[in-house]
């Protein structure tokens, strides 16, 4: 059984989820109850391994693994996460397909949260102790990742080192993740913080309010385009524009090699609802039509680095890209 | 007495406010009942003509166009509209201040009147017949200003010829004038539309979604900078980024030759209530620190197009808006 709050329910209530098989995990990470790329790819892993435990066989692996895989098309951790849980069950011996499914769902998750711990010190060294303002979008904290999280895990960082004054955190609607999680999870870790709605960034960002930008991110393409929350390329625009760094963070597990360019990927066209209402309230006409996609793309070019588990690159390109993953930093 | 639309209560209910004196019109404009820039100067001009009615003294007169504006200090309409009823006031003959006020509130709204329908035309003529798809920010139709509007005056006059195929709406947090009063109004127009998060605008202009971005603006610098609702700097960085022209409507009023550039302009520091909840429900943790700009500064170099009722100036620069405001275009 896989344990995961709820994040659908934070900060008005804390309640953990019970998941027993593959098709609870897909409902989870659809409703966004779990969510944040690199936590996707550990559920995903453990959900492959559950089912493998219930059926184990070749096939239903090869079923379960596909019925997981399509659970949110943008992160591709998930795939990555599956893939590798599916590989080790279909490379076990006969007989020890669910054991073997297991033992590489938990090398995924301790893989994913050594990852957040070197993202969190190579991020902290890049960005200096001269950085005492940050924002940041979404959630990227300890309840979208394995650890501390990606981009909120170099903040925290930070703070530890004694760096850091403040941050800045987005409401990141529609969900308003970042309301609703990052302004929780910067609290329990005492870091001051002030909330701003989403199209405050810019004037906020051109008077000077903070000193780099930091974002994670649901997949990085060869050429360093990045996926990541719609919003994510409108800050990199206003980050560029105040002079100001625009960091994004996230595990190798994050970059697609196989997909070109930011071109490339599938954007998620989420629920008009999600756009139509606010917490279940209405705050339009009824049927009114939405434009709802869940990521929007940065081009590599406005990227001034890429923080990962291996290391930074600045700047992002294809070149950079390939030697990040080549481990040769 | 003023009567007008509560537009805090739209799209739920329509509830016509009747206001008596100058304190009910400040008390309206302040918790946004009235808003808008040119429909708060309107307003502001009735307000005055209502205490000088009461109370037909220079003395009073001054003291109440003190309070009418300050009710809101970046909308510069409602500086110039009360200036000018508080000027007829004094210039009145003895007995006849009263008259003097409500004739020159009356010619103020004409006038605004007269400028929304030369703003439709001039706006419409400048995006010509090839734009059949423009994305507009905060709402700027007949709510906003006597007659259609500013910006949203433009987008019905395209309708009317025509052009257009549909208008992108930005919802507009934190007080969501688009989802609310744009939606309600391009419903009653019917005019096809779909509602958007604001962060989604610069992804969704990167692929393509509009052929312009048209604004209001709630003040304009004598260098051509433009002060208007929070967000609008981020959509004309976005608008530039994705090649689209970025245009301004609003009427000369709006023109403040008095504030050199967009540094000089104070940005109203809103409740921050109005980020903490969405229609009265939390969304974050109770108590949570805030930065609730209510505008932010558009440099003049991104602003493809001024459109006012005395014609388009473009590109937009201090030559430009002299020019325009000698009226000799």
């Amino acid at each position: 059984m896989l344990r995961a709050l709820d994040q659908t329910l934070l900060p008005d209530h804390e309640v953990e989820l019970e998941l027993r098989d593959g098709a609870a995990v897909v409902e989870a990470i659809r409703r966004l109850a779990i969510r944040g790329a690199p936590l996707i790819g550990v559920a995903g892993a453990y959900g492959l391994a559950l089912e493998v435990a219930a059926e184990p066989t070749a096939e239903h692996a090869r079923l379960a693994a596909e019925r997981l895989r399509s659970a949110r098309p943008t992160a591709v951790n998930l795939s990555y996460a599956v893939d590798r849980v599916l590989q080790a069950a279909l490379s076990a011996a006969p007989g020890e397909l669910a054991g073997a499914s297991l033992a590489e769902a938990q090398r995924v998750h301790q893989d994913e949260l050594a990852a957040s711990e070197a993202i969190a010190r190579h991020g902290a060294d890049f960005l200096g102790r001269d950085v005492g303002r940050v924002m940041t979008h979404c959630n990227t904290g300890a309840l979208a990742a394995p650890g501390r999280g990606t981009a909120l895990a170099v903040v925290a960082e930070m703070h530890d080192r004694g760096w850091l004054q403040e941050v800045l955190a987005t409401e990141s609607r529609p969900l308003l993740q970042g309301a609703r999680l990052t302004v929780w999870e910067l609290s329990r870790m005492e870091i001051p913080h002030e909330l701003i709605v989403d199209s405050a960034a810019a004037g906020l960002l051109a008077g000077g309010a903070a000193q780099a930008m930091i974002v994670g991110c649901d997949r990085v393409a060869a050429n360093g385009d990045v996926a990541n929350k719609v919003g994510t390329y409108m800050l990199a625009l206003a980050a560029g524009a105040a002079g100001i760094p625009f960091v994004v963070a996230g595990p190798t597990s994050t970059v697609d090699l196989d997909c070109p360019s930011g071109s490339s990927i599938v954007i998620e066209e989420r629920d008009p609802d999600e756009v139509r209402a606010i917490a279940g309230r209405p705050i339009t006409l009824a049927g009114t039509r939405t434009r709802n996609p869940a990521f929007d793309i940065t081009p590599a070019q406005l990227v001034t680095a890429l923080v990962t588990e291996k290391g930074v690159v600045s700047p992002v390109d294809g070149t950079a890209i390939r030697t990040l993953l080549s481990g040769v930093l």
